[in-house]
């Protein structure tokens, strides 16, 4: 019954912004993205709970047992990629909000004092990809970045996160005092699916290296002007796309874990009769070791000044978003590894490549972080799929482990602190 | 007198849609290139003569001697490129205008019958940068391509150049009996300029061929997609742009006159943490001879499905746009380097790597086609430069040829026809 409306829930929620293909479109702040929030306000508030945002667009639904006491939250984020999937994210939310309400009705049943409230957070903007950086909402709430900073950041067309949030209508001023955190996610990777395994315990990040490059050269006539005389950006810039992939590549061959990327990039003129005379690209490696990011990344900068050289255009590096190779609680690993043997939940233990608000709040209080299957691993993809029976083996934990959170029956974890 | 105000008339014109750098941004259609196209018409009448347009937007500038004569005309394009050179195309227009002015005065001094009436053409959409192809108005005016095809061309938003044309108000139906076309443009290449030449008398077009290639993968997450799982458009389309410009390289090194180029490339969804799962790009390769430009598009072709099949993408063949190595006719240039000996004009035979509406033009009717300098060869960029003094040599020269061949003094280049 209760996981009957979950999926129905789910189903519900996954038609704001649909695509074609059964993805969905709802980048940070957006009209379908405020379709999306506002409606999970109304969902959090049909089950007798409060809602609340923050001064960055933060959402909080709370249940409060105690006056003072800290919040224990489930979180991830509600936000899409352009044409991206309809679990990245949103399954985490709906299934923590899900997560509350079961919760609630255990602690009524056994009569227990609750040590902590309880929240389902909504982070705002964890994709990044309308305004960038990634994961905005939790690293302003983990004071990696001020409000001011981020409500000034603008998209393509100019327009501001403070203004944006404010025509969808989720701005506030709440501030939440987290005790504990636990997100679950899809894994956006295939090691769950290729183990026959339901539920993957993260026990560390990998590494990441972002970078923002831009190639200055001079506009020239694709025609008439002489290889020798042109200073294209584009050749610049397709040489470091095929540069990345290739260095990762040969790490790959070496046994290493590392990804390249370069998923932005921008021609300017992009005139079919003019030599580019300026790009903008973001490339991004990531490593499960932070001497192979290192190591890769720095071959990387090298290339790039050969590159500039040859193509005799001028390189300016742009805004950097690294983080390290960095573990979860322990504590953590082991409760959650409790939980799914209570439950009868195969699991295994994994390593994001993914970056996750987690990834912020970890660094400042107990935080489990948790995946479920993906499909062959397609992610960022409207192709991006995962079992019914999986989203609700990851509630059925969330559920577990929230029980024992909240009831006092999770000391070490909690003992341990934050990760940092 | 006549060549201050040409100067004067230059510099006027120049200010429609004048950039930062002393350029200028007329796409065709756009309202600057309108502006422009009107201000011409306005600088014509005043000058006595009449205006029309045919159903593509070419602008004829009309002198009629006598009805039903065939028309010598001066032509090019007042259109430019995003963010382009003030003389490309537009000094060959403001001066074929120019030099009908002075065949005029010249005809009506001598006394002689004239075998021609005289117009100034400014033909539609050279620059195919909003619209694709280049060329399109005189593709039209000379039966390559259709009424009807080129009025329902889009631009990237989705306005067809119908609407765009009836916008700036330059639709009409008027069609004008051609009998023979002298075309000048800036050289866009340091031929003369490296040589201290004055004119280049061009003899031949480079072959040209513009492919359209779509790369067609998946979305993934940028972070947790392994490289293997990966169907990345950019790097597929990254790695043509980089083979293109290799292989015209070698054939340059061989001693082979060729360019290769990627002006326009467009990546989906352009997120940072996406792999692209299309990339829509233009490449261009020329070469003087069409050996070698066939072979070197057979090496780029061959490429394009190996390195589809590494980076695991499909490709598709969009339009393309080609031109063979062809000449102009040689009594023409014959007759344009006397006219040079006459005026005391240094001069030299040159290759045009650029098209002109010329290689339209020159297939239906005799035509001349002629170079001025532009400083170190820059084009289709804001610092692109010609001397006044090589604009009213130039301009000279035109009338002069104007002159000869109005009062019958050009029979062999009338007599040997189209190139074709």
């Amino acid at each position: 019954m209760f996981d009957e409306q979950f999926l129905k829930d789910f189903r519900s929620m996954s038609r704001f912004g649909k695509t074609a293909r059964g993805g969905v479109d709802r980048q940070a702040a957006t009209l379908p993205d405020g379709q999306t929030r506002n409606w999970f306000r109304g969902l959090a508030e049909g089950h007798g709970l409060t809602v609340e945002f923050d001064e960055v667009g933060n959402q909080f639904a709370l249940l409060e047992f105690e006056p003072g006491l800290p919040y224990l939250a489930f979180g991830s984020h509600l936000d899409s990629q352009p044409c991206g999937g309809r679990f990245d994210g949103a399954y985490g939310v709906l299934s923590g909000l899900h997560a509350v309400l079961r919760v609630r009705e255990r602690i009524a049943e056994s009569g227990v004092k609750p040590m902590f409230n309880l929240a389902a957070i909504n982070w705002f903007n964890e994709e990044g990809s309308r305004f960038k950086p990634s994961m905005m909402g939790s690293s302003v709430f983990t004071g990696k970045m001020s409000v001011g900073d981020v409500l000034s950041i603008k998209d393509s067309t100019g327009v501001t996160v403070r203004d944006a949030l404010a025509q969808i209508g989720t701005l506030g001023e709440f501030r939440l005092r987290l005790g504990a955190y636990v997100e679950i996610h899809i894994e956006q990777g295939r090691s769950l699916e290729d183990a026959g395994k339901t539920i993957g315990l993260v026990e560390s990040t990998w590494g990441a290296n972002k970078f923002e490059f831009e190639f200055v050269g001079e506009q020239g006539h694709t025609g008439a002007t002489l290889l020798v005389d042109r200073q294209d950006a584009l050749y610049a810039a397709s040489s470091i796309v095929v540069a990345a992939r290739e260095i990762a590549e040969r790490y790959v061959a070496g046994g290493a874990s590392i990804v390249s990327s370069c998923g932005e990039l921008n021609v300017f003129p992009n005139s079919p009769v003019v030599v580019p005379s300026r790009v903008t690209m973001l490339v991004d490696m990531r490593a499960d070791e932070q001497s192979v990011l290192d190591a890769a990344t720095a071959e990387l900068l090298a290339r790039i000044e050969e590159v500039a050289n040859v193509a005799r255009v001028r390189v300016v590096r742009g805004a950097e978003h690294t983080w390290g190779a960095k573990r979860y609680s322990a504590a953590g690993v082991d409760l959650a590894r409790e939980c799914c043997e209570g439950l009868g939940l195969s699991h295994a233990t994994v390593r994001t490549l993914a970056g996750h608000d987690s990834t912020n709040v970890k660094d400042t209080v107990p935080t489990v972080m948790l995946f479920v299957p993906s499909r062959d691993g397609i992610s960022h993809n409207e192709l991006e799929f995962t079992e019914d029976a999986d989203m609700l083996s990851g509630l059925h934990l969330l559920t577990e482990l929230g029980e024992r959170i909240c009831a006092g029956r999770a000391e070490a974890f909690i003992a341990a602190g934050a990760s940092l």
